[in-house]
């Protein structure tokens, strides 16, 4: 195991009816500025509960946040947060409003001369507001970590801090009861590849980490899939146990101790950057073309992967990591999201674009080893076509 | 899944070489009370790199705190913290040693008469010093809860409160290469009651905390024996893994969201206050006796541990459930503990007096169901014979 250090004080309400403890959460003094994004809170019944939930609050609303949100739009913000003093964010919706809020709290208290810097230059985040979330799609890990992915002219940049890490989580899985299968299939697809990238690297001996990564990989496998069924879809105890995974999966402590490799993830986004795919999307058309091209440096762990996730326990070791993969991308198949290039009609003559733009984002030393030179990526979007 | 709120802020250093971070945890102007147990840190050299890691801080001691910290004891480092103005503590020890500075940090600013209140009325605590902690023991997950246990008279009352949850804690798996065979086995098997006891109850469909549970249990399987045998027991990767699962098994996760059943603990706590029995060695004791008394209404997590966690597949339900207690049992004695009152020189001459103390100590409506009477706690003692 790898020397770390790990912490995460974001407080999770979970469960139908918390939204309620809003109330409590936010200080009554607090003015709150309600974040939010294209408005289907108000037709799942999610903004009323939050309204309600304020009524004793001070608040304002800035609505509008896309997927893969943008730096114009979040830096309109501002505008309302010096005229209004607001002092305390609620995030209402996935991960994009999240994120969209760590950028918009960051930005409100930047003292450099230009917040897009906190982007472009990695300009270090020393101020921000307050924020809390009520999350409505499981899928980023968004409302307990400290990470952000703001998107300006195509081009997706992530920014970290400890300081925009929500104070507290409402996690109510009733509410992604009016989620759409695509949505339900993104967010299920996007945590199992968030695991996935603190998992499938080399081994470090770390069992309590690989357990539970097992243990993530294995409940999406079993839940995912049941979202999606007309018999089974409307069960809470699924979406329940979807929501606890997705934030599980990516709030810091699966990959507190292990090595990481966020490849897939890094080549996903320019796919998004230059052609609009849904991020998810990206993932699993990258991951299986990861895992083969990197089989050998990743062999150990694929086989941990194929015994301990999908218990394969016939063939040889080719046979199994094999079979592993085919096991894989039959799970994104069966989430209904694409495997290869072809099936978002791109081709070959599209990868120098991709290639160009990783080049351009510093993305040529990738992986758990960086040593996922820009060829290695050009054999990989190669591998997915 | 039940609805949960869970929090946990502690922030945690892990690995060799990590003791130094207390320099930069601790604010420079504190005035530390260092606090530890009979001495053995010098020993190891773990008081030396504490004393290092201090130079530029204000810090006064008060050591000899005991296994199964007793109120007399803690009460006496009231006089240090007034008299030298203390605002923070540092517990260096197991356990028991960041119990007690848990009990001294809430007695500290206690407001009511008598700090004794906080035990024997569980008067809330309001305020609390703050405590970091130094952990040398890995086994009671005191170093990031927000649990303690005190003795008086051979009483041993709980408290519990969020003030007294550390804010830090120095995990280094290498100051655990000079504990005993004893101290390492009753420490593994703690972590590994603690786990059972948010698992082993009722099915909610709890599938994150299910696994999480179960991947700590195997890993304490695997890795504790390997901690008292010669060829492995100085394997650094052995006691990070033992280390890391005995945080995990009581930090507040893997609880979130389940039923729990503490009648282990409790009914092991008469056995060390009334007979002077090491904590662990009660557990192993009680708990096959519950996994035999409590069948019936265990009876579907009992099989899903048999299949899961001991991977047994052959026979009917009865038989595998039988076999999964024998393997526990086994796993027990290769951990050197005593899984028999007979095995600690008790008979049932001695059950009255453990009864009455339950009685006396209101502990008559145990387990998840709070349903184990003291008629059935009996009975789980005699079985324990």
């Amino acid at each position: 195991m790898l020397n770390f250090n790990f912490q995460n004080p974001t407080k999770i309400n979970f469960g139908e009816g918390q939204i309620k403890v809003i109330s409590k959460e936010i200080p009554l003094d607090a003015k709150v500025l309600l974040v939010y994004g294209g408005g289907s809170i108000k037709g799942n019944g999610v903004y009323k509960q939050v309204i309600d939930a304020l009524s004793e609050h001070t608040f304002f609303e800035f609505s509008g946040i896309e997927p893969n949100p943008t730096y114009d739009t979040l830096m309109k913000a501002q505008e309302i947060i010096k005229a209004e003093n607001i002092d305390y964010l609620l995030a209402v919706g996935g991960g994009s409003v999240v994120d969209g809020a760590k950028f918009i709290a960051a930005a409100a208290l930047y003292e450099g001369d230009d917040a897009w810097d906190i982007l472009a230059k990695q300009q270090a985040v020393t101020k921000a507001l307050p924020i809390g979330a009520v999350l409505t799609l499981p899928a980023t890990g968004s409302e307990s970590n400290g990470n952000s992915v703001v998107t300006r002219d195509g081009n997706k940049l992530p920014f970290s801090s400890p300081l925009v890490r929500p104070l507290f989580a409402v996690l109510d899985p009733s509410v992604t009861l009016s989620l759409s299968d695509r949505q339900i299939s993104n967010g299920v697809v996007d945590a199992f590849i968030h695991t996935i990238e603190q998992y499938l690297t080399y081994s470090v001996n770390g069992k309590v980490q690989d357990r539970f990564s097992e243990g993530l990989l294995q409940t999406l496998i079993e839940e995912g899939p049941k979202a999606l069924a007309p018999a089974t879809k409307e069960n809470l105890e699924v979406r329940a146990n979807i929501m606890w995974s997705a934030t599980m999966a990516l709030n810091g402590l699966i990959g507190a101790g292990v090595p990481q490799d966020w490849s897939t993830h890094m080549i996903g986004h320019e796919l998004t950057g230059a052609f609009g795919i849904d991020h998810a999307r990206t993932l699993s058309i990258v991951l299986p073309a990861v895992m083969k091209v990197r089989k050998e440096q990743k062999r150990e762990k694929l086989l941990q992967y194929a015994t301990r996730v999908w218990q394969i326990t016939e063939g040889d070791d080719n046979a199994r990591i094999d079979k592993a993969i085919r096991l894989t991308e039959e799970f994104f198949e069966a989430m209904q999201v694409p495997t290869r290039l072809s099936d978002v009609n791109l081709g070959s003559n599209d990868i120098d674009l991709l290639i160009n733009r990783l080049e351009q984002h510093g993305m040529t030393a990738l992986g758990e080893k960086s040593d996922i030179t820009l060829a290695i990526s050009r054999e990989i979007l190669t591998k997915a076509l």
